[in-house]
Formats: C-alpha cells, structure tokens, sequence
C-alpha cells in the first residue's frame, strides 16, 4: 500500500480531474476525466445517495518523468504479475488497461491509415508511484489538423472519510473503523481529433475505470469500483447520413448490452457538453456515462470495450466520405467558429480540463484536446436556413438522430 | 432608490464580473472588471483589514435592450441633472462617465486613422433600472485583427451586510443598523486590441469607478468608493524599444500623481495576469490597480484620466513602427500561439471574463476580448536563444524594462 506521503503525488501526468456535478468545488476530486484528456478521482454514486467526495490540494499531482521506452504494462507488480484474480492479469484492472492500450494502438493505426501521411508521436511517462501513461499526438497530418490519443494508469489514495461514505452503512466494521487512506486505482484512455476538412467532423472519446482496494484496516470492508466514458461527434456541417451512422454505431454498441443505455446515456451526453452561457452544446452529442456500477461489473468491462471498439466503424467511414470534399473559405471560417465554441466548452466546462490545470497535470496532455486553431468573431449570426444555422439550431435544440 | 426586484437585474449587458482575489467563489461579486470587459461588482478593501462580500446568483444580469440611438449619459436623471455636487453633472460618477466616453471617442479615433481603413461598428444599450453600454468593435481591419472598445454604466444594490462590513466600524448608526440593501454605481471603460502582424502588440487597457449611496435608512453612514484600472501590453515579439516606451508612458502618467505607484502597478499587472498551469504571464506587463481608495477621491479621478488619456500615446507609436513589417508563416503562427495563451488566461483566470460567462451577461462584448483566431500547437517549445523563447523568458520572468 502507498505511504500518505506518495500517494496523492502518484498521480500520472495525462490526467485531468473531473468535478462530480453536484458539487463544483476546485477542491473536491472526482474520478477520471469525463472528456478532453484521462484520469481524475472522485465518485458521485449513481444512486444519489452519497457522495465520496475527496479533498485535495494543488500539490497532488507531482512532475512526471520521461521514459524512452514504452513498458508492457503501467501496473504495479502486485497488480499484473500474480495469478490471484483480484491483483493478477485477470484481474479487472489488468484487463481494462490491456483493453485502453489496444484501443489506443488500433485507433492510431486506423487515423494513420485514414491520413496516408501524418504520423503519431509518442510520449511515454511514468510516475516513482506507481503508474503512468502514453500520449498519442498526430498533428499537421494530410486529414487532421490535430489529434491525439492518450491512455493513463493512475495509483492513488482518497483520505479514510471519502471511503467511509462510499461503502455501505450496515459493514460489519462500521463503528470501530479506523481511518486509514484508501489507495484506488484509475486507468483511462482519452481522444480528440480535429480534421482540417470542414465537412469532417471531430471526434472525442474517453473510457475509463476506477477501483479502490480494500482498506488495509478492514479487510472485509468491500471494493468500490465504478466505469465512465463516452464517445460524441461535433460536426461543423451537419450531414444528417454521417449523423445517423455515428449514433447507430453507438446505439448498436449499448443495445448489446441493455436497450436502456442508449436513450439515457444519449441525453448524459446532449447535457454535459453543454456551453452554459452560449446555451448551446458543443456539437451533435453520441454517448456519455459516470459513475456507472449498478451493473455486473463483467457486464460493464465488456459495454466499455465493446464502445471503445467501436470507435472507429463509427468515425473513419465519415471521414472517408468528407475528407476530399471542396470547402470556400467560408466554411472554414464557420468550422474555425466552431472549434473556439470547442474551446470555450473544454476551458471553461469540462470537468476534467479545469481541474487539471488547477491541480498541475501534464499541461500538453491536458490541452491536446484543444483544436490547432480556433476562431472568434464579434456577434457572428448565421443567416436563418443556411447550413451553418442549422447546425447552431441542433447545438441549441439537441435531436433525435434516429 | 431601486427596489429589490430591479437593482439587482440593473447591471448592463457589458458586465463582467470580477471575483475578489481571496475569495475565488464563482457567487461571490467584485465590483468592476479588472480587465477584458467592463464592470463587475465586489470590494476587497486596500487596506485589507476587511472583505466585502456580496452574494449573488446567475439572474443578477437580466437582458439588455439594444437601442438605435447612443444617448447623452446612461446616468439616471437624479444623478446627471441635478445641481448637487454628489448627484449632478459635476458628481465624480458624471465627470468619470464623460471621461470613459471621451477616452471611448479617442481611443476609436485614433484606431481609426491608423487603421487607415476598417471602421468600429457600435452597439447600445441599456437596462430598465438605470445604467447602459456602448460596445465598438473594428474587425478585419487593414491594421486590427479585431479592436474592442466598450463602456458601460451600471446601477446595482449590494446586500446590506456587504456595506456594514465595509464601512468604519465605529459608525454612529452602528447597533441599530436597520439592514436595507445598499445602491451602487459602477462605470468603466475596457478594450482589448488585436493587430494582424505579428510584431505589432496587442493592448489591453480598463478604467473602472464604483460608487455606494449613504443607505436609505443610515443617512449619516459614510459613501464608498473606490478606483481599479490598468494598462498592458501583449507583443508575440520584443521590440525592446517598444516596451521601455509603453512602460515609460505609464511611468510617465504614474509619476504625475506618486513616485510609488509605477513600482506598486507594474508588480500588480504582472502577477494579476498569470497562467499559473503554463507558470508564465500573458504578456509584458503595463500598470494594474484595483480598489484603489486609499488616495485622494479627485488626485484618483484624475489619475485614472491621465492613464486612459495616455493609451494613444502608449499604443500607437508602436503600432505605427510595426503594422507593415514583412513577416513569415512561422512569424504568424508564433502569434497565433500567443494569442491562444490570450484566451487560456481570460477563459481561465479572467475575474471578469469567468464571472461574467457564469452570471449571463452580455456573451459577445465579454469575449470581444479573445482574438480573432488563435492556435494551440501540441508540446511546442521554442528554440533556446530564438527571438520566440525570448519573448516567452520574459513572460515567464518579468522584467524591469525601464
């Protein structure tokens, strides 16, 4: 187990940390970034009865380190190398992060690929902790402007209170609980692509998982874990075919699982990507979900990987289609007021971005999410009924795409 | 007096908000933006001995109207035209709303003529309960990217509480202090100003006065008022001779009233504008101030006149130097770094920008104050000794430059 002197630094240079919704605190930490880059820790239960909510201060996360070479795995020993099933390969830990780390290779291959010329560089870090992380980033690439593709292994502890209040109130060693830090454990991967064509949409998607061990001083005490993430298109013209291919590839992956995910994790994203003074959401929405463990947690692995796989069938297909396409430069000055509506929502909303550079996360992983350029005209109205009114008009009206 | 109902939703539409340095919660108020746009409302006392606190909600700013004609005065009729010093046209809230609007004037003047082609669109407005805005905006200019220059005028009331915290605590009327909440009246000119070429700075200047009324019900009870303001420049590159003249500008102005101030104001703007997650500032510096009223009330107006009256000579010289220079691509995209560092700190840390997004005032005149484009390059680090890594040296250590 971490000592209280480094585990609060053990977290890895990619994260973010998000904010939970109810309580918009700087100091209050949430896990895993819900967006633009990885990790953050916290936990809102999705029942709503309790809150962890985890005090921090700004020298939580301590400087990074570079490494040359890309490790098999960000574990900890204990956690990759035992054939126990709760610590071990098998372990759902040791899973997820196999799971983000394919992902992560095989998205990097198909924008390569999709490309036909730029290439990803990489940047690997680890933390003295424990934990670490790969950034991803292809930028002035023939098709993309910028994108970046991170995966994060976090190693931390959340003081004794914040898991007091997560585990259920009938444990048996409720009443002569002794408070102990209660080291967790957060692995996530992060993407944003940002195409030059402005009929090529952006992507952004974001799997991640978190799990505290047992207290040290309650053994019996049980183990928290809990899944987030999502995946959502921002077009700066809507082709309504591309719209549609993009949430049915999304409905298809949540319908494998229970038919009720789609709807509800539809609207959690039309509402958290939404730029409150613009009133208006930062593009054409897809899935988002937090805090998710009132499923079997097998159950919940597999909806992740399942939509972390589907990430490319429901993008490159889009891209293929416009990525050619003759634009003026008209349309890319709409696409330019667009992407600063991108950087309005990441800088000022997103949960993950504004505390992580509150609390001192790796500041180019963080901002990598932001687009190469962005745009701001003084009181820019679109005409009523062009393309780029419609578009604006279903930012502030969010639809049904099928 | 304005009743409850209106005084709170009495502010214009150009306000921002600026958020008292101790106190950073997004529901506490500060009179007077300290920089990119107009007006806000709080007092953090100099003398630091006490804090006025002002808690307010998102439906403090109601909705402006646009007017199609630009009045004589936004001050209500009891304060313009009355022959009593405190309210009439000689009061310090006329006199200091004739030298925000004739500062307006040259200001957009002098843009103009060097511009030598785009012309300032102008937007009013005003507020039911009293008070209104004039917004000038020159976009794609010959010279300007885009150059903002608003004015605003706001009539507001402060909980009671708020004024008994800063008021003398040996005030006749303490005890038996009936709470009533207090008026206010706040003015303020603010303009950011972005040239195309990238050896041109950009410019930020702000002047703002903010005023209580004796509550209604403790007649004898003293009159608050205090002075914020700065000017600063943001070049992509040093020109040293450029910075040793703005900065001797404002020494210049600072000079006119006390030997102190250029020291105390140029400390003040470099720490005001910092990135802290980039550690480094937005830009050279200039003079920053704020609930300043600790001097006299007529040496203060007087100052803050001599600095509004000295942006044209601060500015213009060196735009006159700069705006034909020829200039790469990288040049270009080196700015457009910058620039992007320009809307990092406002969306980020701006008191008034991040207060005035979060209480609903006027969207397109608090973000007239982000450039037009901006760029985000992943990892960009300036080769050691360049003229680029210079310029950021000296953002990330400030220098005296005179």
């Amino acid at each position: 187990m971490a000592t209280m002197t480094t585990m609060i630094s053990s977290l890895p240079s990619t994260s973010a940390f998000q904010l939970p919704t109810s309580t918009p605190s700087p100091t209050t930490l949430a896990l895993i970034n819900p967006t633009s880059t990885t990790i953050s820790y916290n936990r809102r239960k999705p029942n709503k009865t309790k809150n962890l909510l985890i005090r921090a201060s700004s020298r939580m996360i301590e400087k990074e380190t570079a490494e040359t070479h890309r490790p098999d795995t960000f574990l900890r020993e204990s956690d990759g190398g035992s054939s126990n099933q709760d610590v071990g390969t098998n372990s759902v830990r040791a899973r997820f992060e196999k799971m983000i780390r394919e992902a992560q290779d095989s998205v990097c291959a198909a924008i390569e690929a999709a490309d036909g010329g730029g290439k990803f560089k990489e940047d690997v870090w680890s933390r003295p902790g424990g934990g670490g992380g790969i950034s991803r980033v292809l930028q002035d690439g023939a098709v993309w402007e910028k994108a970046g593709v991170n995966v994060s292994v976090v190693y931390g502890v959340m003081p004794p209170e914040a898991y007091r209040a997560a585990k259920p109130a009938n444990s048996a060693e409720n009443g002569n609980f002794k408070p102990e830090p209660v080291p967790f454990f957060a692995a996530g991967i992060s993407s944003v692509l940002h195409p030059k064509n402005p009929f090529a949409p952006t992507l952004h998607f974001n799997y991640r998982y978190f799990e505290t061990d047992a207290p040290k001083d309650a053994p019996g005490a049980p183990r928290q874990w809990w899944f987030g993430g999502g995946t959502d298109l921002t077009p700066a013209y809507i082709f309504e075919e591309d719209v549609k291919h993009f949430h049915s590839v999304q409905k298809a992956a949540c319908d494998k699982f229970d038919p009720s995910f789609y709807p509800r994790f539809k609207k959690w994203c039309d509402d958290y990507f939404y730029i409150k003074h613009r009133d208006e959401r930062r593009g054409l929405g897809g899935i988002f979900f937090d805090d998710l463990n009132d499923y079997d947690q097998e159950m919940l692995l597999s909806f992740a990987t399942e939509c972390a796989n589907s990430v490319v069938d429901a993008y490159i297909p889009i891209i293929e289609r416009r990525k050619d396409l003759p634009f003026t430069d008209q349309n890319k000055a709409w696409q330019q007021l667009r992407r600063g509506r991108y950087v309005e929502f990441n800088l000022v909303y997103d949960r993950g971005t504004t505390f992580g550079l509150k609390t001192g996360g790796r500041i180019e992983s963080i901002l990598v999410s932001l687009p190469l350029t962005a745009r701001w005209e003084y009181d820019h109205k679109p005409e009523e009924g062009s393309e780029e009114w419609k578009l604006l008009d279903a930012c502030i009206n969010p639809k049904e795409w099928i």
